[in-house]
């Protein structure tokens, strides 16, 4: 078997959809997780797709994520939705959060949503760039299972914590911020480990809280969210807005779909969408945006680099080429596709 | 002279009035920029008081600001404020975009507010913070002169556009952020020039792009923003806010109160409040913040710390015994109020 193969989107969203539907996930539903999975891989986050089949499906066949969830929606103001997900797919309860405060600012100005007892949501602008055609702009975050140990503390304790902001623009790609907010992550370093190579600056942090960039010693003590103490400031304002605001949980009792044996996850979201006519005439915003980003190309760029980009522009030309030319999977990815398919009696063409 | 002198706010505050009251500032509009000044120190944030009032006086002086402006407010959406704060001090504009922006959110669950031709407002904290009273979330941020290279480019363009973001608690200190997104300041370069001590690492590129933490390479190069990638696209995104959907300048053609001798300086801010009990009852919010407040202080901390902290902890103490004994102020600063004053007939009593 070739090391890469190569799928149309087409076919690795019906696989997943199929999948999905065997496992009693209605097909509306199975769509909409299956198309958040397939554009993480559009927009180049392969980790963020396809991989995170497994655990889903692991959690519906144990009944630890519910198939067919109560999604229950109240609206204490008209631009402020209140979502919970009723421990369905995180996926289905985000999309329709999003698209309600979406409706919500395309009425109002403004448009936001929260979300309770959830679980992953995958790729964060899945959703934010749900705003984008409405011309307004979507900020999208999550809170996640402990990983990271705040600022001057030894414990873990901040999530991953996504956040993603889609701004539209004229004629440049958009500008498309989706990040993890935890610097490294765990996996990459027992692969560390195992290659001998030493971590990043900045990644953890040893079992007596000394800067370390030896994948042993990260091991035995915590990983740190990005960017210091202001990273660590910004990862527990996600937590604040996406756990305590939202009625999920939060301050490191989120769960994931692989730890959740005991209970729910508890994952939570929080959605805010504003309606860029709100402040100026669309057309006029999206002409300085091209403006702002246009400024930012033309800056020399540092060494080692042809040109400066920005959030969303290596991502948008990806997504064009993959889906002209089909999403490369990894032969281990494609493996495990192929097993779960087998087990549900589903084919996987790729 | 003692190297540091005492002084009781009011004092200081009457200080800062009577002299920009000698510029012809209206006595209320002295009384807003002098209170900001003032809760900058009571804060801990001794570069944001004092310290910037020469700056605005030569501004004031030369006719660079407005001691009277004619400040225009439109209202595109019940929720929204768009303020032109016809280049008058910053403080007087943002103060009145947060006050209409609480105002919104007291009414209708949510408020923002865009400020555009306005000049350095201080610390941002002094406007978050008006949100906490009123059991509002409040986020501000503004963007500023050029001062660091956006993550991939070597020339200045990104300011250090300050956020700051304040969440009320039941009964722990709120939880404040107020940060510049800049990972460091070229004056403390100088100053590691002039000691021969290296730059902590991440703050600076050489010419050609290389990370450095040699002094002198960092002023022959660009500052940078905090975080790397991450950090840089966090304050691009600030810029977008606080500068594109303002009307205000933006990508890197904001000026200081320092350099804008050709042109006003073109200030943007971006201002959100939003009530928490737009999402669940103000009380219960609290308590859950509290929450998370104790369980982030329950860590375990890192080497050489007694406790951890978070985001306005420490500020929040320092407020409460400065409001009571007073502001600490440094010689150098003293005596530039002293010859500030003397200048325009007012007695500083520090």
């Amino acid at each position: 078997m070739p090391k890469v193969v190569n799928i149309r989107s087409n076919e690795l969203c019906g696989f997943i959809q199929a999948v999905l539907e065997r496992l009693s996930v209605p097909a509306a539903d199975a769509k909409v997780v299956s198309d958040c999975l397939v554009f993480a891989h559009l927009r180049g986050f392969d980790t963020h797709g396809l991989p995170c089949l497994a655990g889903y499906v692991e959690c519906l066949e144990q009944g630890r994520i519910k198939p067919t969830p109560t999604i229950t929606v109240e609206r204490p103001m008209p631009w402020a939705i209140r979502l919970d997900a009723d421990n369905g797919l995180g996926q289905i309860a985000a999309h329709r959060a999003m698209t309600l405060a979406i409706e919500a600012a395309d009425q109002l100005g403004v448009g936001a949503a929260v979300v309770r007892r959830s679980n992953h949501f995958g790729a964060a602008c899945c959703y934010s760039m749900l705003a984008l055609p409405r011309d307004c702009i979507g900020l999208v975050t999550s809170n996640a299972m402990a990983a990271a140990a705040p600022f001057g503390a030894l414990e873990s304790f901040l999530g991953t914590n996504p956040l993603s902001v889609a701004v539209p623009a004229l004629t440049a790609p958009p500008f498309v911020i989706d990040m993890a907010t935890s610097e490294g992550a765990r996996k990459k370093v027992r692969q560390a480990l195992s290659l001998g190579t030493p971590l990043p600056a900045g990644w953890a942090l040893d079992k007596d809280g000394n800067p370390t960039t030896d994948p042993k010693a990260a091991l035995e003590g915590v990983m740190l969210p990005f960017g210091g103490m202001k990273g660590s400031a910004i990862t527990l304002l996600l937590d604040i807005l996406s756990g305590v605001l939202s009625g999920a949980e939060f301050g490191g009792r989120v769960l994931s779909v692989l730890t959740n044996q005991q209970r729910e996850s508890g994952n939570g979201n929080f959605m805010l969408v504003l309606k860029v006519a709100s402040f100026m005439p669309a057309e006029e915003f999206k002409g300085r945006m091209d403006e702002e980003l246009a400024r930012l190309r033309a800056l020399r760029p540092a060494r080692g680099l042809k040109e400066v980009i920005y959030p969303g522009y290596k991502e948008h030309f990806t997504e064009i080429s993959r889906k002209e030319q089909g999403i490369p999977l990894a032969a281990a990815v494609v493996e495990e596709a192929r097993s779960i398919g087998k087990r549900h009696g589903v084919v996987f063409h790729g």
